[in-house]
């Protein structure tokens, strides 16, 4: 047991960036953004090794259940059930005490997309390794751009086989600093998976954070379990600090190690990196669901029903869902979060 | 009577052009395209002033009886029901076949805009004058550019009081051709308005196509009426030649005359040119239905429902309706009739 590894897969979402394929109610980890399978769907698939996991741990919304048990009928897993959001110190410190305190955890957020599954592994593997001598372990993504929506991670003095101490996090820098960055090549993007043992994690968040740990434990004790699913008393669980593992434990602990890995991984961020990650026809255009394109080059087209019939754009990304129709050229996907029809949604939460 | 000319109003259409707004089973005419009033509804309201009027006279498929019927219930109009298109050589003789052959009709498509009435009126007086000499009467459009859409009418010698022989009739020309219509001033185009009394119309199809006006004649002589409408028989008006009052009459008859007006017409041909007509905002942009616009600059937005939400576009058009969604440049607008969407419909004819 305490040699294989434990994937904590976190599974939520705001549902804007994508919007408004990705709702509140059905956010970016239950879209099939890339290939026929949804994000959650292919971070299910890239733990599924059983020489080097165990059954998988999904922490989620209440909101998100239904997405949740469509794609996890005849898998093994077990599920926790967040009767509110409480960010991911709180999520994690969840999946924690619900398992032995020597177990490795691989939390893995399930809203993203990694190309090479062997590295990914490769990567888990050593990593564990660090987490079985108490280390608290961040995976390092290659920075390939400056982008400004991402924290990084800077570098310190080497470990053996591919692992760094941490010299510092930083949180998301303006432009000309991740240009520094990227050029500087020291620092790579903190893509949000970590490998600690659920007992370290713990006793670090209890040094760092004791309210935000002694809050989910008293949750967790007072919570209930049904067949695979574990869920925390609502009202002890409302009551937790909202704060992310970066801030809670990351950034202060003295036990960091980084695993710089480059596996292909994208964030998806935006309608753009959609575009970026599917296949074009021969003019460069993208199409799922009925549409005809005349004229143009580099399109994405993305409907759930209506066709949809284009003249004469570039670099132009169109989506239909339901009541909600987006235009917007790709240099203009970075603002979609921010549009009323991203912003002033109803749904699950 | 005889003083007062007889509107006839001719309304169908294919629905492509401002396709998926106008389809086959709603085009055109029954669109509020400019201002809150479709553009039959302002055909029939320019020809309701009776000092000039008698009332009108509607011809129209059987497909759009009920757009017809919901326009002109409280108005006083007479609807010749066309069992199927035979274009408007057939269409006209149907109107002229119903009335008194000293009767001036004053033959109006419904699917272009005016602005000035006025001007419209005063020509139409003009056209009336001349028809009762006689004449079969065009109305020139001012030739404000080298449209290659329209027809062009060549004008002769002056006849006074503003009207003018017809010297010929000119084709849709190629782009050349228009340029020099334009420069040379002497070329209006044909809107597809005419006035001439209903004997001599029927007199000068006779005379260069017996064929449509003798099958017309049996038609209208097997037809019946109840109470304001009118219908042909459907099989004898099946088998009238189809073609255009321009090329069977028109373009071949001694008697023709034209009289020039400058009057704000359109024939609003795509959705660029709505576009044009529509009052835009600070940034140019024109929304009709429920829109947020993002760094948009001349962005047309027509939604039937869906919200339509655009970042960072400038020059296009975007039309929601029903199942289809249209996203086009400016440019690209004049392409809109040879998409499948358009091309393909299914509906009344």
């Amino acid at each position: 047991m305490s040699e294989s590894i434990s994937p904590v897969i976190l599974c939520g979402g705001s549902g804007t960036r994508l919007w408004p394929r990705s709702r509140i109610a059905k956010p970016k980890p239950f879209l099939p953004l890339v290939g026929n399978e949804t994000l959650f769907g292919q971070a299910l698939a890239r733990t599924s090794d059983d020489t080097a996991f165990t059954s998988a741990m999904v922490v989620t919304g209440k909101g998100h259940l239904d997405h949740v048990d469509s794609e996890t009928r005849e898998a093994d897993v077990s599920i926790i059930v967040e009767p509110s959001a409480r960010n991911t110190a709180a999520a994690i410190a969840l999946a924690a005490l619900r398992l032995p305190a020597d177990q490795v955890m691989l939390v893995c957020p399930s809203d993203h997309h990694i190309a090479d599954t062997k590295a990914f592994i490769d990567a888990a593997r050593r990593g564990a390794e660090l987490a079985r001598e108490g280390r608290l372990v961040a995976f390092g993504i290659r920075a390939t751009a400056p982008e400004t929506g991402f924290g990084y991670i800077k570098r310190g003095d080497p470990m053996g086989d591919g692992a760094y101490e941490i010299e510092s996090f930083v949180e998301k820098p303006d432009r000309d600093r991740a240009e520094a960055f990227v050029e500087d090549g020291g620092y790579d993007w903190n893509g949000g998976i970590f490998a600690f043992t659920a007992g370290y994690y713990l006793k670090e968040l209890a040094t760092y954070r004791p309210d935000i740990a002694d809050a989910v434990a008293k949750a967790v004790a007072a919570g209930h379990e049904n067949q695979n699913r574990f869920e925390p008393d609502a009202e002890l669980f409302a009551a937790v600090p909202s704060e992310s593992i970066d801030y809670a434990v990351m950034e202060k602990t003295r036990l960091a190690a980084v695993v710089p890995v480059d596996m292909g991984w994208s964030d998806i961020g935006n309608w753009h990196v959609v575009r970026e990650m599917r296949p074009g026809d021969a003019d460069g255009n993208r199409v799922m669901g009925r549409a005809e394109l005349v004229d143009c080059r580099n399109v994405l087209v993305e409907s759930d029903g209506p066709r949809v019939s284009v003249i004469g754009l570039e670099d132009v990304c169109i989506v239909v869902d339901g009541d909600e129709v987006l235009v917007t050229t790709v240099d203009g996907a970075q603002k979609v979060g921010k549009l009323a029809g991203a912003q002033n949604q109803s749904g699950a939460a």
